[in-house]
């Protein structure tokens, strides 16, 4: 069988990712506070098969409340147990921060989450970068090396208490009455510079054993945290090279940690907006988010090195602007932005083709993004996506009835579900405890 | 309308109060891992109207894993999140250390369980006291003035961030755009002598618009904690003349803190095994811990102040004995214990009353729980119980259908839910934010 890509959904706030997404037709702006909701749309995830959702947390709010959801679920942990309730295949990843949570706590609601879904869960191991998160735990942000450094003894002694109770522990014998072997659950006695715990964790293993270890950063501090213990990066990257850059760095943070490269995962960020035609896309995109494109000009000059009027959204660049525009080096997404430009879009279709969002924007039918994701793919730049549906409420089943049967049609995607466990959907190998290899 | 009664229900480890709990026929020894049995068990508390669901918890494993099962829950929250989405009316608390936890985060969860539950969350907010629990967070427990000086700011900071995001904030009105109004939900800028947070919290009010706080302790200093922040206090007391001294202490600490002592119910606890009669309930009390009566024999002797032999289990205690005997000041359930030994029961059966048990234990036909609560209902030494029946299997069925409707009979306990909410359930008063009374 050829190698076939992985497919995460990220879910947030219960709108989308786009900000307009909550006050869109046929959206309930009661989303934010809707469990539901958001099982429905870990439902219609599931039906595309997607080997996993990826719900990202920081515990803070910043940004335009006025005007915009938060980003964030309420908590991602008990959003995820409300979908592990009403899912049956498909992976649950939140993020955990090391930097801002003690480890028996982690390990304790993870393993029960892991166990709660039969083997669905996993972990996105992070350290907290925002002065804003930090101020609601009333600290600082530690140095990179110091958040680093609490973040490996962190993962490691989480896995040191998953795997406190021993693999063949819990025997629950009615007969002898034995309900575990004692002998089997030990405490690890495991404490470093930053954390430590005596254990044991009283959570037997679950159908995968214990979760899978997911990371999103950036360093070269991050490379390592991922080389050692990840199972797949949450990544963001705006070009094919970058992409490929990065899946290396990761890959070879594991050989380094001595581990077969293969084990490791990287999912590429990318945002979607399916719709019957590019046109048809790009008027979605404009009423969701057309209210912050005079503003946004602002951002696109700076991108494209030359002024534009805000005034005139509805035209395409002149001459002269194209001619002068330089895309700037500080920003990744500039040559793609010139490139729509070059095109003859008007300011506000550039900007609705989603050259300034935080990932690879589709917008127009399925098969362009089947196409994106084959390209990169094929090119040996990811391992698989994470995609930002822009409106979850009919979003998430565009991409499932629009993208995935391409990708399927084509053998870049499978058709059902391999195995049972997050850890067979992203071929994980088995792991029980800490990893006795590193 | 006179007074009600108010019950809650104990909900452990998936099995029961008693340790054979997990043993017994009917019982599915894998439930400690199930949450369907625990929603199970919640739904049928629910057919009882009983107020509220009570989780114990304490991070940790103490006791005989190779013959019982660890007493607390895989995860409370977790837990709560899966019988949140699996039931309609009953009030769900979960017991949150003050001293291992970071206000932040005790914040965000329980108000996500609050939303989740449409304002049917408790928080049950204690110190920890046992080492084994601080040895998992790798510390050592801290002394009283230290564990409730950190409890006071810890309730005090997470009723202001849930009241952070003001009541009438999330406007979610798609006509104007307007998400929420930004003048209401402000930072909180609050911090002590053992934890800080900037805030705000970015979650709305629900339909009780906060969580009710609980409390469990029992030192002069637990009793200032809860007059000053509890609506409930989950109690542990052998006699109506203790209890009645208990519940004056709360109500006089809540007069204290400048409250209407009627704002802070004292509930105390009750085991239960139901059954057709006296005998059948011994000899199924027998069957769930007979096991243990040898050991336990040596604590009846010290209750009693008489030598026993544990190899004759099935005689009572001879004339002589009875005589010899003095009830220990030392144990408050001694009392208890002689009368049971009066009345010519085998020293098998006179545990399998319970007299050892950690709380007032009715073995025998509801009737005679329905006498023993009206009685302590009626002598204004409680206002209500919290139930642990000896087996959930079978045991909260038994007492749904075998007391509760006596005590409805008898105008003592509610036919209905009058209320959607836990505030609603156990007469809290309506509050958001920090009660500005206090
Ligand atoms: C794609 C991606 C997703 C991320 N998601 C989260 C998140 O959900 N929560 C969080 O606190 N940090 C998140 N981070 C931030 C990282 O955890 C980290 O704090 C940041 O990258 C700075 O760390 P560095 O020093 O390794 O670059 C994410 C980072 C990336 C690249
Ligand atoms: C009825 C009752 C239930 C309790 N439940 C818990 C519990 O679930 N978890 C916990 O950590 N402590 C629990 N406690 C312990 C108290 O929180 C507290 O640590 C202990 O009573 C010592 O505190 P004190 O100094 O106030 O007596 C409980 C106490 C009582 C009386």
């Amino acid at each position: 069988m050829t190698k076939q890509m992985i497919i995460g959904m990220h879910l947030g706030n219960g709108y989308g990712s786009q900000p307009g997404a909550w006050r869109m037709p046929g959206v309930d702006p009661k989303n934010f506070a809707s469990f539901d909701a958001k099982v429905r749309y870990a439902q219609a995830a599931e039906r595309g098969k997607m080997q996993f959702l990826f719900l990202p947390d920081g515990p803070s709010h910043v940004g335009d409340i006025g005007n915009e959801a938060p980003h964030f679920n309420l908590d991602v942990m008990m959003t995820l147990a409300a979908i592990a309730r009403g899912t049956e295949r498909i992976g649950l990843v939140a993020t955990g921060s090391t930097t801002f949570n003690e480890p028996y706590n982690l390990a304790r609601s993870f393993k029960a989450l892991d166990i709660m879904s039969h083997g669905r869960a996993g972990w996105n191991a992070v350290t907290s970068s925002g002065e804003d998160v930090a101020a609601n735990y009333g600290q600082r942000i530690p140095s990179s090396a110091d958040r680093y450094g609490r973040a490996h003894e962190t993962v490691q002694l989480v896995q040191a208490l998953w795997g406190s109770w021993g693999k063949d522990a819990w025997v629950h014998d009615v007969e002898s009455g034995r309900f575990a072997n004692e002998d089997q659950i030990q405490p690890i006695n495991m404490g470093g510079k930053y954390v430590a715990s005596r254990g044991p964790l009283y959570i037997p293993p679950s159908e995968q054993g214990q979760p899978v270890i997911f990371h999103a950063g950036g360093s070269p501090n991050a490379h390592a945290l991922a080389g050692r213990f990840a199972n797949v990066v949450i990544g963001a990257t705006f070009t094919i090279e970058d992409a490929k850059a990065q899946r290396q760095a990761f890959r070879d943070a594991a050989e380094h940690a001595g581990r077969d490269p293969d084990e490791i995962k990287f999912i590429a960020g990318m945002m979607t907006t399916i719709a019957a035609d590019r046109r048809a896309g790009l008027d979605r995109k404009i009423a969701l988010t057309g209210r912050t494109f005079p503003q946004r000009v602002r951002y696109l000059e700076q991108m494209l090195g030359v002024p534009l009027d805000p005034s005139r959204l509805n035209e395409p660049l002149s001459k002269q602007q194209l001619a002068a525009a330089r895309p700037s080096p500080m920003d990744p997404r500039s040559r793609n932005a010139l490139k729509i430009a070059k095109e003859g879009w008007s300011l506000s279709d550039i900007l609705a083709h989603g050259v300034i969002d935080y990932h690879p924007s589709i917008v127009g039918p399925g098969v362009e993004a089947a196409d994106h994701m084959q390209e990169w793919f094929e090119a040996g730049a990811v391992d698989g996506f994470w995609i930002s549906p822009d409106v979850y409420q009919d979003g998430v089943d565009a991409f499932v009835d629009g993208v995935v049967p391409i990708l399927q049609e084509r053998g870049l995607f499978h058709r059902d579900y391999e195995g049972a466990t997050l850890r067979d959907h992203v071929g994980a190998p088995a792991q029980y405890g800490i990893d006795p290899r590193v």
